[in-house]
């Protein structure tokens, strides 16, 4: 069943859904980011059907979140890489590792931490922040036009 | 059909995205954040099958993420509120917002943006940076034990 589509969404997060909303396509971006760029890999990472992933690889490149390229090793094979579009997702990736770090797993069950490779230590804890950097709760949020966009009445809804 | 579960992955973002990766739970959260509490208005605001919202609904009660309360007029209502577990994914949908705001309207195309409501003020830009606030891309990053964890072996996947 196809689901509805929400490519022509008022709304930046149901068009981000569109794109990238399911969990197959989530997890191939986050392998990618990972440094995984084979077919293969991403199979064996993924335990994924072929004709899934390759259904999924495809529209990722279709959408210019992946590219393919020669292979690396100047062998037969093609690889796949994120576009600087799909590499914009690492905020959604670090986003969603961060709340499954804290809300996805009892105490005292372990998992792997990201980390910054050339010092060793934990990434920063997303936070959403004014541009002063205060922090923000959706409380204090709302929707609305910038003085640059086009003046229209304040609209209530989404964000 | 049901999809495998990522329930009991070691990976943070794969238990994430078994919670809340799919479009209409995160929708649902949108909508959520953006001050929406009643069954009917998150029906009229996502176009949703009755049924298919009351099992989303449910499943993100079950999950501790939102919660059911008295209807704030006294009325017979139900009501659905964001715990603070849901409230946690503001960063998500927030990552999911801007990336979308930036890579899927075409030029001229116009939509909302989030403000800070004290200010009228966009918030910042989430970046995923170091403990002392270097940006930081996906190639910076990697998976490992923090000392503090019991130690093991480098484990190279996944993050």
């Amino acid at each position: 069943m196809r689901r509805i589509s929400f490519d022509k969404s008022a709304c930046p997060i149901a068009r981000s859904l569109d794109a990238v909303g399911d969990w197959w396509s989530l997890l191939i971006i986050r392998d990618a980011m990972a440094g995984v760029r084979r077919f293969g890999d991403f199979q064996k990472s993924l335990g994924l059907a072929k004709n899934i992933l390759t259904q999924r690889l495809k529209r990722l490149v279709e959408l210019g979140i992946m590219e393919t390229a020669p292979a690396s090793d100047g062998s037969a094979y093609r690889e796949y890489a994120l576009t600087s579009k799909g590499e914009g997702l690492l905020a959604v990736i670090v986003a969603l590792r961060q709340w499954g770090e804290e809300t996805c797993f009892a105490r005292g069950e372990s998992h792997k931490s990201l980390l910054e490779a050339k010092t060793g230590r934990p990434v920063a804890r997303l936070q959403v922040s004014s541009q002063d950097g205060r922090p923000l709760r959706a409380a204090d949020l709302l929707l609305g036009r910038l003085s640059c966009d086009k003046p229209s009445a304040e609209e209530a809804g989404d964000f």
